[in-house]
């Protein structure tokens, strides 16, 4: 072919920089760096002239600076995992909510070669009362709301922090970080939507209280009354999920052949036990045949279904996927005024002709 | 700024290739190559031997062959103008259609250069039965409502071909006509929808009746009622319309601040004379400022509007174009079965805080 075709990422904010990963276009495994998602709070900082050290400190026996090159003579461990942002399918929130109208893209997976955090913590020490541990990035800017600079920063329990699977990576994909992705490290916190995995990373401190800052308390908090903050509670493991890469929604397809419907699946918690779909709107659920299975338990399950129309008409296909913890795609999403973890079962209209 | 950030197309399908402008985070009058929408009803053509040949035949008092380099050597035409899918908008039909689910970006505009067609009919002479012009493109392929394969053809109304405006295009902002867009020549309709501009322009035929090409009298109709074509006609003029490109719909924005509101309009009869904006659903409209109105016919009209919004709250912010034909974008757009011609008043909703 003299002509090449590219899908792009689908721009939702210049600055800060947002953009999706064409998710329906993409079939890789691993997606490279160029379709990696975007998604940033802030523009992207200017790292100082300690960049390239990482200072773990607070309720530590003693605070250690950690040089990038000394991170990268550690013991490290590979992932190739998903990250999604909190918001992804925001725009399809009936009530319609505020922020950025993300459509499906805003999730990849790739591989992330760190150091478990809890390498670091053995060498400084923990407290014994220590409760959180505080991520601060060099990503900083005025809030609009609370009018004031502050950094993006963001809180793990201690629990989690220490996990051996919540990395310092330095490497995507088998090469340095890129800048626009956290260069030179990134926390990398798998299983949890991607607000957790802060970039260009700081600093580390361990506190024995609860972190306040405005995007654990005020951002990432599930509302679900639009005028109250009663019922909130914070943002942390992703939602069972899925989507269906094809055919596209509101297409029209050929009505005398056989078509794959496909996509992919992914959860927080645990791995994607079945996909199941229906051409019926929800009368019978198929099962859809899932690959992959064995990856790793932190990536997106590939699956696909042959399927016939069987007369020329309309037809609405939904999936849903269900995984090791026994949780699946509801019917409805539960709606929240942040617009924060849509999983709704997956749906696509085409028409046959 | 040592990062770049930059917008994309934004891809609807590959194959055929069909990618909208990223519309809203572009201010240039005339827009590159690179981010032009490409709209595709198959795969690229291989152009043939004789590609750089244009035959012009039927009802004509001789036929001839009109070289590429000939060509250039003609008195040619530049207009600054608008094309615009007919399906520009599609999504936003409410109940939703099937297509290409266009939102704001299959628009565009930029120079085209090229000889009048009217002065390729002096030559070939033009018989006096002639009723319309059917052009033909490289572009073929199988259609699966009619299972045959055929060419992209269009016709144009005698009147209309024979108009100084309607060109035979060879260059596009100064440079030879981009393949993707139809090289080595391409017909240009100014004030018709993009589909009357045929790419890849192979010949041009005169006829004495009707054409009915499926391009003609399949698609690119307007049918306002779901199961029958009683009320059905063709789609031709471009619709007066609008859009706001900034702010973003659902963004948050300041609430001490003043805001520009802006956006373009176009129209394909006339010209833009006024753009109204409402922030309270529709009771009050304000004249926004136009820019670049006197620039040329078929250009859209840049346009904006100063804004304090009074208080914290949520606002729907609305504009609507009138153009010199007594136009206006109304409430509600004419709904119909294939999405075509979409221009109802433009709007968006922010959120202040």
């Amino acid at each position: 072919m003299p002509y090449r075709v590219n899908p792009y990422l689908i721009t939702r904010s210049l600055h800060p920089e947002n953009q999706e990963t064409p998710i329906h276009f993409l079939r890789q495994p691993a997606i490279p760096e160029e379709y990696f998602f975007k998604r940033n709070h802030f523009f992207y900082p200017v790292p100082g002239q300690n960049s390239y050290q990482l200072q773990v400190k607070g309720k530590v026996t003693k605070s250690v600076n950690f040089h990038y090159d000394e991170l990268q003579r550690m013991p490290s461990r590979k992932l190739k995992m998903v990250l999604e942002c909190a918001g992804n399918k925001r725009s399809k929130f009936k009530p319609k909510v505020y922020g950025e109208q993300w459509e499906d893209g805003a999730i990849s997976q790739g591989e992330w070669q760190g150091i478990p955090l809890n390498t670091l913590l053995a060498v400084t020490g923990v407290d014994p009362d220590v409760r959180e541990v505080v991520f601060e990035g060099y990503d900083t800017g005025r809030r609009t709301d609370i009018n004031e600079v502050v950094p993006f920063a963001r809180s793990l329990p201690l629990q989690k922090a220490l996990h051996p699977d919540t990395l310092i990576a330095y490497k995507y994909n088998g090469k340095p970080i890129p800048f626009k992705h956290g260069f030179p490290l990134r926390l990398i916190v798998p299983g949890w939507y991607g607000m957790a995995s802060v970039k260009w990373l700081k600093t580390i401190t361990l506190i024995d209280e609860t972190f306040k800052g405005p995007f654990q308390t005020i951002d990432y908090v599930y509302y679900p009354d639009e005028n109250s903050s009663l019922k909130a509670y914070p943002v942390s493991i992703i939602n069972v999920n899925s989507i269906i890469q094809q055919p596209l929604d509101r297409s029209v397809i050929e009505q005398d052949a056989e078509h794959i419907i496909e996509g992919i699946a992914w959860t927080g918690k645990g791995d994607i036990k079945q996909v199941q779909v229906s051409f019926d709107k929800g009368k019978v659920w198929r099962e859809a045949i899932l690959t992959n299975t064995s990856s790793t338990a932190y990536g997106w399950t590939k699956w696909h279904i042959n399927w016939k129309p069987p007369e020329i008409g309309e037809y609405t296909i939904q999936a849903r996927a269900v995984d090791s913890a026994g949780r699946r795609q509801p019917e409805k999403a539960l709606w929240n005024k942040k617009g924060y973890g849509f999983n709704a079962v997956s749906e696509i209209n085409v028409k046959t002709e």
